[in-house]
């Protein structure tokens, strides 16, 4: 059952098992949630989720969000240390990047894309996808 | 807004701000999921979530939890060390615990219940709660 991982799993084993930046895996699931980690570094591409927030945690190195919020405040760049977090909400434009790489942890409901409802011309290095299963 | 903390939250920092065991902090909001932390040590209760999965993350120490699984396999019970996450499926009684104590983040839909929807009697070392306010 999608739903019962049988084991425990490791993050730091499941890391280790992809090299691709930018492209999500689905370690488990929480209801209709997927729990995805991820390699990632250098920029991301802006891009908005108009139906869901999205949760991250750094497990390694150092990740930045860049935020287009509504109002007066325009854009800003939270800064996400290893063992933090931060939730981008619904129908924030954000662009997340890492100069030096890092792993991250993500909550989103099943079937949400990497890109967002809408976003800029995707780059080459940027992997358009809902999530790949972990071994994949 | 619930869903839109200004800045990130360090967990490490976060887990410093209370000392009581098995007594989530809400760190913050997903949709309509909560992300909790919680230092626990010693033994929960035997409990059950009928209509939702219950995620864990390890943060520090090692977590494990006691199953009774349907089917012939009967109860038995997962390790969990730092850093492995594990999801506990809906209906399945559950009893974490910690020898050497842990802190944990788990993930939720908010209102969830930590004794669930049954379980066995409450011992008074267990906070019996849909989750705290952090700082609260």
């Amino acid at each position: 059952m999608i739903n019962e991982p049988k084991q425990p799993v490791d993050l730091k084993t499941a890391l280790s098992t992809f090299e691709a930046l930018w492209s999500p895996r689905i370690v488990t699931r929480v209801n209709d949630y997927d729990v995805r980690i991820a390699k990632v570094a250098g920029e991301h591409v802006w891009h908005v989720h108009e139906n869901t927030d999205e949760f991250f945690l750094v497990l390694e190195g150092e990740l930045r969000i860049a935020l287009r919020e509504p109002g007066p405040g325009g854009e800003r760049t939270v800064v996400l240390p290893r063992g933090s977090v931060f939730v981008v909400p619904r129908g924030v434009e954000h662009k997340p990047s890492s100069a030096e790489g890092a792993s991250i942890m993500m909550f989103e409901p099943t079937g949400t894309p990497t890109v967002g409802d809408r976003h800029d011309p995707v780059p080459g290095h940027i992997d358009a996808t809902t999530g790949h299963a972990l071994g994949s």
